[in-house]
C-alpha cells in the first residue's frame, strides 16, 4: 500500500466526483474505457513504487553538481526517464502522431499526482519534456518535430522553459536575450544572452537537452510583443549532418533549500557567438505560444504541490497512529496506558486540516482537468465558457494548493512534535519541497494580479459570471436533493455572495480609480477566491458521499469525507469573513505608504 | 548598521513605550542607569557584529558532527561562548553573589534579541548555561553553587536541560530514567535512563556540560508528581579529588532542518550503571523547579522566534530597496525603467507584515520582560497580579512569534522571489531556522492546552481579568487623550470584548462538559489571544508615536510606526473574526470524529 496517497480517493473523484466515464465518451477519448484508464493508474503505481519513491531522500540528499560545466544528476534519473518514455507518460496525452496515447488529462494529471507523492523532483523532469515536445508539435516545422518530438516523448532528451533572465524574471517584458536571424528564410537564428532558473536545464541522466528559449528578434518591438519562441537544443547537427555541441555554456547551478533532485541551471547562451536556435511558430507570438505551456504548467505546480501536502498527510496519519504519548484530558490516572496520539483533538484537526487541504486541491484540479478534456474531447457547444473558467481557475488551482500547502506540511511536522524537525522523517523534506511552488511559474503575488487585473475582468466578468453559475448549481442541487447537505450549501452561498460583491466593488473600483488602488489587495483577493473554490469542491464531493451514507453503502471512506467537508465548512471557509473585512475596507494603505516608512 | 536588527526600535521599546526608567528606580536595578544600560546594549551589538553574526551561514553548513562519541562544533563557539563568558551575558540579569550584574530583564532580553538576530543557533548555548546556573544558584547546596555556577557564568562549562526521553516529550508524566541514592544523605544518586533532544548536550567547545536531568527517585509517586531534579555533571571529581569521567555516553546526534549550528544529541545516563548526579532542591519537587527555567525559556523561545522574523524582514527590506523589477500597474510604458520592487503595493504587504508581526512581538516580550523586573524590583504591591499575568501571557509570547514568525520568513521569501529559495541569500535559512520555534518547550498544540486548560481558569480567571484590565486601560487611554487612535482603541475594544465572551463560553463549559470537549479548539483560541495581545502592543507603541506627531516631532520612524500599527489592524486582527466563528460554534467534530474517519 502506498503511503503517499490514496487510490482510493483518486478513483472517487474521477467516478463518483468527476463522471470520468463521460468524459470517455468524448472525442479522442473513446479509444479509452475504465478498465483501460485503471490499468494506466495501476502502472503509474508501479513507476512511482518501484522508479521514484524509492530515490525520494536520496535525490534530496545527493543534490546534483556542476563538474567540469556539465550537470551530473542521481543515477536514477536516466533509468527513470527511461521508464517514463516507454510507459508513455512523457507523452501520454498527446494525440497519436508520434505515438502519443490522447490520454484524458484527468488522468495525466491523476498519474502526475501520483509521481509527484511519491518524489516531487523526480517528478518535474518528464513534465517539462512533455510541455516541450507539445509545443513543437503544435507550433514547429515537419523538420523540427520529427527532430525532436520522437527523443522527448521517449526519455532520451529532455526539454526546457527557458525564460527568466537576471533582470527580468517577474517583468517578462524586459527580456533582452537577442535572436539575429542567419538566413533568409527566417529559420534559423544566431541566439545570445542569460538565461537562470532553469528547470532541469543541464544532467547527465539525457542525451540533449532542447531549450524552448525566449528571446527578441532585433529590430523587434519593445515590451512582450516583441519576444519569439526559440528551439535551442545542447546539440544538433551542422551542414555535415555531423552532431556538433551548441553554444550553450552551463556557468552555475543553484543550491536550494528543498526541490534538491532536480538541477536548476544558469545558462549562457552563444558567449562565442555561435549558439544557433529555430524559430518556433510566428515571430513575435513567442509569449502567447510559451503561454499554452506556461497554464498547463501552472496547473502542474498545483499538483506538485498537492501531491507533496498528501504524502506529507499520509505519513503523519501513519505516525499519529502509531506514536503513544500522553492521555486524554478527562484522564487523570497516570498508571493507564499513554494513547495514540490520533486520539488527541488537536492532532485530529492537524491531519483533517492536511486532508481538508489536500483532498480539496486535488478536487479543484479535477475539475481543471474534467474543463480541459472537454474542451479538447469536443462534443458540447459552451467550449468557450469552459475555456474562460479553467483561465480564470488556473491562478487559483495554482496557488491555493501551494500556500496552503505549506500549512499542511507545517501540520505534519507539528504531529510529529521536534522529531518532525529532523532528517529521520520526510516530513521536514516535504516542508522544504513544496515551499519552491509560491515561487516559480509566476509567485503568488503575480497571480493574485493575474486573477484580479485580467481575468476577472476579462469579456466583462463573463468567466467570473460562469464560475459563480457553476457553484450555484452546486448549491441549488443540495438544496434540493440533499437535505443533509443544505446547511453547507447556505454557508458556501453566503460565502460565494459575498465574494460577488468583493467583486462587484473592486470592478466598479477599476473604473474609476487607478489600477494601483484596485490591485493593491489582489494576493488577498485571490486566497478569498481560492478559499470559495475548495468550499465548493468539497460540497461537490459532499454529494456522492452523502448520497451513499443514505442508501447504506456510506463506509468510512464516505463518512470520513463528510467529516472532512465538515472540517472545512468550520475551520477553513469561515477565513473568507476576515478577508472579506480587509477588502471591504476603504483604507488604501498599501497604496499610501512609500518607502521611507519601511524602515 | 547592523542589518538583522533596530537599535532604535530597541530604544523606542525601552524608553518611550515601557518605561526603563521607571524600572531602574526599583531594587536592585538602582544601580544602573540609562548611559550605563546603553553601553550594555553597545557592547551587545558588538559582541554579535563581531562573534556571532559573521558566522551565521557558516554555522548552518559545517553541521555538528559525533566523532569518536564527542561532539565537535564549529571552533567559533569555543571563543564565542568565552566573549559571553568575560562580557559578563550569561551572568548578566543573576545577583552579585557570583559576579552577577543584576541587568534588567529588559536588558538581558534586549541582548538575548540582538543576539538571536545575528545568529540564532550560536545565541542559544549561553542562554542555556544561564538557566542552569540559576536553578544551581537558587536549589544549590553550596558546595554545587560554588563548584558549578562560576564556570557556567564564564563560559567554560556548557549548561542543559535534560527532560525529554524516547516515550515521553510532551507527556513528562510518563518520564523513566531512574534514580538511586548512594549514601544516606540522599545526596548523591545514581542515575539511569535515556534522554533525547538535548540541546548543546555535548560539545567541544566548552571543558564541561553540566546537565539538569529529570529523573524518578525509586518508589516515588507516578506522574508529575514523582520527578527530581539531578545535577549530572559530564566530569565531576571522584573521592580522591581527581577529574574523572561520569557514565554519560552520546548515543546519537539529531540532523536537523535548520538550527544547525546548535547539537542535538542522545545521551545515555548510566549503561556501565556508574552515572551519578546531585540532587537539586527537594525531592519529588523536580518539575516544578525545572519549571522556573522553562518558563524563562519560552520566552526566550518567543525572543528568538521574534529575532529571526526581525532579521528577515531587515534582509528583505533591503533587498526590495534595490532589486528592480516591473513597473507600476498605471505605467504601460515598458520603454521606462524598472522600479524597486519595494514600490510594488503587494511587496509592501509583505514588508508591513514582517514588521507588524515582529515589531509586535517584541513589544509584547519586552511587556513581559517588564512584568518580570517589577517582580523583582519590588516595589509594588501587585506583584501577585504581575506574576498571574505573566504567567497567563507566557503561552502566547512562545507561540505568537513562532506561528506568525514563520509566516515572516515566508515573505521574507516571497519578497526574493525564486532568489530566496537558493543559498545565495539568508531567508532560506531564516524559514528553516524559525520552524523549530512551533516545537521546542512544548508544541504550539501544548500551549494551547496551558492557556486554556489552565492559565486561564486559574485562580477563577483572576489572571484573565488582570489581562484584560490592561488592555481596557490602554483602550480608554487613547479614547481620551489621543482622539487619532480612538478609532483603532475601538476595533481593539471589540475585539476584546469577544475573546471575553469567548473566554466566558468555554470557561461556562469547562464546567458542564468533558474537558475534552471545552479543549478541543485550544489551539485556536490560542491564536485568537495572540492576535488581540499583539493588537494591543500595537496601540501601546502607537501612542507615543502619535504624540511624537501632534507634537511635530513626527520623523519617519514614527510615521513608520503608525502605518504598521494600521497595517497590523487592517489586515491582522481582522483574522480574530474567523477565529471566533470557529469558537462559537456548537458543532463538536474534533471530538466526534474518529480514528477510523482519517483516512
Amino acid at each position: 500500500m502506498a503511503e503517499y496517497y490514496s487510490r482510493r480517493n483518486l478513483e472517487f473523484l474521477l467516478t463518483e466526483v468527476f463522471d470520468i466515464e463521460g468524459v470517455l465518451k468524448l472525442g479522442v477519448y473513446k479509444k479509452h474505457d475504465l478498465d483501460s484508464i485503471r490499468m494506466m493508474l495501476d502502472a503509474a503505481d508501479q513507476l512511482a513504487q518501484n522508479e521514484l519513491h524509492p530515490y525520494f531522500k536520496e535525490m534530496d540528499q545527493q543534490e546534483p553538481r556542476l563538474e567540469g560545466g556539465k550537470v551530473k544528476v542521481h543515477p536514477q534519473v536516466r533509468s527513470m526517464m527511461k521508464k517514463f518514455g516507454e510507459g508513455g507518460w512523457i507523452s501520454a496525452s498527446s494525440g497519436p502522431a508520434f505515438g502519443g496515447m490522447d490520454l484524458p488529462i484527468m488522468i495525466s494529471s491523476a498519474a502526475n499526482y501520483i509521481f509527484g507523492a511519491a518524489n516531487f523532483s523526480a517528478s518535474v523532469f518528464p513534465q517539462l519534456s512533455t510541455g516541450v515536445a507539445r509545443l513543437i508539435e503544435h507550433y514547429g516545422s515537419d523538420f523540427l518535430k520529427h527532430t525532436y518530438v520522437p527523443n522527448l516523448y521517449n526519455g532520451a532528451w529532455q526539454g526546457t522553459m527557458a525564460m527568466t533572465e537576471p533582470d527580468a524574471g517577474s517583468s517578462l517584458s524586459d527580456l533582452k536575450t537577442k535572436a539575429v536571424p542567419i538566413n533568409e528564410e527566417n529559420e534559423i537564428f544566431r541566439i545570445k544572452g542569460q538565461k537562470i532558473f532553469i528547470s532541469a536545464g543541464d544532467h547527465d541522466g539525457v542525451g540533449n537537452v532542447i531549450h524552448l528559449v525566449l528571446a527578441r528578434i532585433q529590430d523587434a518591438p519593445e515590451g512582450t510583443k516583441g519576444l519569439s519562441l526559440f528551439l535551442v537544443p545542447q546539440k544538433m547537427t551542422n551542414e555535415e549532418d555531423k552532431i556538433v555541441l551548441n553554444d550553450i555554456k552551463t556557468s552555475g547551478i543553484y543550491h536550494k533549500m528543498g526541490y534538491k533532485g532536480t538541477p536548476i541551471v544558469h545558462l549562457s547562451f552563444g558567449d562565442e557567438d555561435r549558439c544557433y536556435g529555430y524559430l518556433l511558430g510566428e515571430a513575435n507570438q513567442g509569449l502567447a505560444q510559451m503561454f499554452q505551456m506556461m497554464n498547463e504548467a501552472r496547473i502542474g505546480v498545483g499538483l506538485s504541490a498537492t501531491a507533496i501536502a498528501s504524502a506529507a498527510y499520509y505519513t503523519s496519519l501513519n505516525y499519529a497512529k502509531e506514536r503513544l504519548q500522553g492521555r486524554l484530558p478527562d484522564e487523570k490516572d497516570v498508571s493507564k496506558p499513554q494513547v495514540p496520539i490520533i486520539k488527541h483533538a488537536d492532532v485530529k484537526r492537524m491531519l483533517l486540516q492536511q486532508k481538508a487541504i489536500s483532498e480539496g486541491s486535488l478536487s479543484l484540479l479535477m475539475n481543471c482537468a474534467r474543463y480541459a478534456d472537454i474542451i479538447k474531447g469536443g462534443g458540447v457547444e459552451s467550449k468557450e465558457i469552459y475555456q474562460l473558467t479553467l483561465d480564470l481557475l488556473t491562478p487559483v488551482a495554482k496557488t491555493f494548493p501551494s500556500e496552503y500547502g505549506v500549512q499542511c506540511t507545517a501540520n505534519a511536522i507539528q504531529i510529529f512534535g521536534g522529531a518532525g524537525y529532523c532528517k529521520d522523517f520526510p516530513v521536514e523534506q516535504y516542508y522544504r519541497d513544496i515551499k519552491i511552488h509560491t515561487l516559480h511559474e509566476g509567485t503568488t503575488g503575480i497571480h493574485g494580479l493575474d486573477l484580479l487585473g485580467r481575468k476577472i475582468i476579462m469579456g466583462g466578468g463573463i468567466a467570473f459570471r460562469a464560475f459563480t453559475e457553476e457553484v450555484t448549481k452546486t448549491i441549488k442541487k443540495v438544496k434540493l436533493e440533499i437535505l443533509e447537505l443544505n446547511k453547507y450549501g447556505e454557508r458556501l452561498g453566503d460565502a460565494l455572495f459575498r465574494l460577488q460583491n468583493v467583486t462587484m466593488r473592486l470592478s466598479t473600483m477599476a473604473m474609476k480609480e487607478k489600477k494601483e488602488v484596485f490591485m493593491a489587495d489582489a494576493t488577498l483577493y485571490l486566497e478569498l477566491f481560492g478559499l470559495v473554490a475548495v468550499g465548493w469542491q468539497w460540497l461537490l464531493q459532499a454529494i456522492p458521499s452523502q448520497i451513499a451514507v443514505n442508501e447504506n453503502r456510506g463506509d468510512e471512506f464516505y463518512e470520513s469525507k463528510l467529516y472532512t467537508m465538515r472540517y472545512y465548512f468550520e475551520y477553513e471557509l469561515p477565513k473568507t469573513e476576515s478577508i472579506i473585512t480587509r477588502l471591504n475596507s476603504s483604507d488604501n494603505l498599501l497604496v499610501e505608504v512609500q518607502d521611507e516608512h519601511l524602515i
